[in-house]
């Protein structure tokens, strides 16, 4: 049976995703499906497997000197200051497979040795300096919702903790339409607090129109610093294109960029910070672009076509329909869509034989799910522009259900993996950015690696395009092999990068880079182009105390992810 | 009477504007306009004041060595290299109104040493490698259409002249909807080619979307490295926009940044590269994002407004409705919109009482024009809201008329400068940056300074819009007060910028930064900026050879801009 309830300072408490009190627990007809397709056992189900029950309780106490804590006290003071094994614990991992399978295995990883709590930007100018001087990483936290194990604090140090204090929206400018906030507030209360801006230019509020599946668990300075998207970043486009101003400290100075519409004036800087993911400095402030916020307008589309070749052309016109763009559009591959339509029951019925019928057949049908929001009239000719086109491709309309469906539930899918997990089966996903033109051959490659393994599901979606390409988004699910689970994982991760970097793909959409993806970096980016990144890293943080240890490739040198192994 | 004719390698023939046998004669009305509120003369009108008739014939032999030479032979091939007094002095000019003063007084000015054409990526490489050996300063040159005196050799060295040779298409993407070509192909080549680039997914072919009033003379390369703007760019984006790939060779190696969409893959360096302004390397390749040309889904929309007030908020909501951009959008300020009415004979006439009556008065009403384009749906509906938004402002819609005019005209303007020059009347632009809330104050403090001179006019518009500001483009036209023209050009130019600096404008939107607004950089980019700016040149260019002294403020460390004066 899934795990239901766990110690507060357990390990499981660290590695649950989300609300402790909320889970998602496979459906009868998913259980059905793994056991006949997963061959999992009755007494996978039964028995949690590497459960992680136990309470955190290290015997590695701080490597800080009393001289050092003391020093941070006065400038933070002692109750902004956290020692326990658990806080350290909990701030030293994030969400990616790798550490939750750490976490089960209650394995020995590296640890901060403090938590720290800045109250205001002064704070954070003030330890900046501290750490530089006494050569202390630092590493900058926000919700811990890294995928990308970019929390990793190889070499020890402080965590900033942002989410206590710094989390103030300082302003909101109906006459720039632009809003100035900490980067520490979590999603909803910032998005609650916009909402709720009601004035006489904009009735209903305003919205921020960044809504990642970690919305709930992640903050503004996480998405800034990653370059994170959303589930309606395809019409609001990604965070990194809402950033109008910002204040950044790094060991060389505080950068402000003011909130200026384009300018001429050099190279722009915004893009150095965006993407930063805590290896340049910390992020204090920053001014991002809002909308107004009218739930009332928001439309749905979806689609049915016969294949996968249908559903793509579909897509990329739409996106280069130059009629403005719907906020959410999706397309699942065909075992995507298989698995979607097996959990809502329709495979093998009634309405699978219509379909069937018609020439969408399962195993090579694919599903189109499309959404408009904000301007009602705008909203109505892309839905119908964009409906025009799935019918020019055969698309079969399946109307709003599924896309309403999608935009309830789209917080919950990360909580089925622990209760997955607990059943030796391993759920993670890799997201790649891609020109049209290699999508096909990348999605075919990619799909070969996963399948090469024994059991194994490979869900595929492009949830974010744009004119010139797309991302592919690979859920990936496979048997947990007991023993070596962790470098089983790493191994089957690796090979799956590999194959999207031998076929065009980028290591990352907007989950970032992290120490998870470095090692394929370089190829990608291009010697030149990271030795520019990491003579920028050298010029802003000389003594290198900003989340060391290999983040976006910074400071790594070894072989391909072997740095990062923990054995 | 204005200069008609001229001779082949004159002054005159560098500091004309465009097409030799072009020219735009002030009219009638202009000229009494002229004569009664700028005391021009019919003596000034008589007598071309420093006209530049003079051929050019320097004693200033090259200051390369033979072998120099012979080895840039080596490499480009002896049909390459220029060295003839008359390329080496328009290769060393562009046309601010800097340059144009001292080409009209044939002064001496800082000159290249030779003019290089390289015919390939390849050559490129070579040259700056040589040029790095050597120490010899190099500068990329595309149309010179530099307004920011961003191409003067201050120390000599070679100018690179990409539009000889590297001005091909290299290719066309349908799929992606992208085209890869060379910095040095001028405007009207490059949209011809894509016009022409007829298939059945873009029956009416391709545009570029980039389309400044240099587009005639100026190159895609110039627009990349400038961060650039054109007539178009409130709907098509700014040309950084549109970068999605580009090959840039640095004296530390060639950086690529492949064509991929968004991704989350670290900081992004297209924007470096974008606004380097030829101090960090050589564009040798871009990859763009085109568009379907479909000229027959062209629409105008225009409105009289009565005041100022009125004008900027039906330009701001029309921006911030979320509904979709026109691609142009532009309105003038009172001082504008009577000279334009002048111009077209309506001031004083019947239809000018009408307006008054009306309540839209001369001296307080201001024009808003706009246009859209491409898809007919999505055009329709953009106009009919903005038209909605024009008349909840109290707007008087005009039609189409003006607006035509101004697509059709809008690239006939430069010329007009010679024209009022060799009348002793200055003509010159400067474009600002700002926040929409900082619009008011930053206008009514720059008119100020322009209008304290006596006898000036000063004209501005907003022309390129965001969300969360605008551009302020402002066209001062005053006396030239015969003798020191340079200093009290300098002088009045200064004044602007300070104020501008002091009033929360930028000190560039499109024309780009050079040697003229460098001064004003640092202070409007902030220190720790700066720093980071020049930690990146002396990591890509370490010896200072790229475009050396003072472009966006590099290695600039004098007082403002006493340094760049030809004292």
């Amino acid at each position: 049976m899934p795990v239901k309830s766990f110690a507060k300072h357990s390990y499981r408490s660290i590695l649950k995703w989300g609300d402790p009190a909320q889970t998602n627990e496979p459906s009868k007809r998913l259980i059905e499906y793994l056991k006949e397709h997963m061959a999992v056992s009755d007494e996978d189900i039964r028995t949690p497997h590497l459960p992680g029950l136990d309470e955190v309780s290290l015997d590695r106490p701080t490597t800080l000197s009393k001289k050092d804590i003391s020093a941070l006290e006065k400038i933070v003071g002692a109750e902004n200051i956290e020692l326990s094994d658990y806080e350290r614990l909990r701030h030293s991992m994030g969400y990616s497979y790798y550490d939750v399978i750490m976490l089960r295995k209650q394995a020995d990883v590296p640890l901060v040795d403090a938590v720290v709590y800045p109250r205001d930007e002064d704070d954070v100018v003030a330890i900046v300096k501290f750490c530089d001087k006494r050569r202390i990483p630092l590493i900058p936290f926000g919700g811990r919702s890294s995928v990308s194990r970019g929390l990793e604090p190889i070499h020890g140090g402080i965590s900033l903790d942002l989410t206590r204090h710094m989390k103030r929206i300082k302003n909101v400018n109906e006459t720039n339409k632009s809003v100035t906030v900490e980067p520490g507030i979590f999603g909803p209360e910032y998005e609650e607090y916009l909402n709720n801006y009601k004035t006489p230019l904009a009735p209903g509020g305003y919205s921020n129109g960044h809504f990642p599946q970690s919305f709930e668990y992640s903050t503004v300075g996480g998405w800034v610093v990653t370059c994170g998207a959303g589930g309606l970043s395809t019409g609001y486009g990604k965070i990194e294109d809402m950033v109008l101003g910002l204040r950044f400290v790094t060991p060389k100075g505080i950068m402000e960029i003011k909130d200026y519409p384009r300018t001429a004036t050099g190279p722009d800087l915004r893009r150095i910070v965006a993407g930063s993911e805590g290896a340049f400095g910390v992020l204090t402030e920053v001014t991002l672009k809002i909308w107004q916020f009218r739930p009332e307008n928001r439309s749905y589309f979806s689609f049915l076509f016969k294949n996968m070749d249908d559903g793509v052309r579909a897509l990329r016109e739409i996106m280069q329909g130059e009629f403005g763009l719907p906020h959410m559009l999706r397309l699942s591959d065909p075992e995507e869509t298989s698995i979607a339509l097996m959990i809502e029951g329709i495979n093998g019925g009634v309405i699978d034989k219509f379909f069937a019928r018609l020439g969408y057949v399962d195993g090579r049908r694919c599903l189109l799910m499309g959404s408009t929001e904000g301007d009602k009239d705008a909203g109505r000719l892309i839905k119908k522009k964009s409906k025009a086109i799935g019918r020019k491709y055969g698309g079969f309309s399946l109307g709003s259900i599924a896309v309403k469906g999608w935009h309830k539930h789209r917080y919950a899918d990360p909580y089925l993996r622990e209760n997955l997990m607990d059943m030796k089966v391993m759920t993670d996903t890799i997201e790649t950015a891609t020109t049209w033109d290699n999508l096909p051959s990348l999605w075919a490659e990619v799909r070969k690696v996963v399948k090469a393994r024994p059991h194994s599901i490979c869900m595929c979606h492009a949830s974010h395009s744009y004119e010139n390409g797309t991302m592919l988004y690979f859920i990936f699910i496979s048997r947990i092999i007991p023993g070596d689970e962790v470098h089983d994982y790493l191994d089957y991760h690796s090979d799956i990068l590999n194959a999207i970097a031998a076929n065009g793909g980028s290591p990352s959409h907007h989950h970032g880079v992290g120490r998870m993806m470095a090692p394929w970096l370089e190829n990608f980016t291009g010697k030149a182009n990271m030795d520019l990144l990491r003579a920028i890293k050298k010029h802003l943080d000389p003594k290198n105390i900003m989340n060391p240890g290999g983040t976006i490739a910074l400071d790594y040198s070894g072989e391909k992810n072997k740095a990062f192994r923990a054995d």
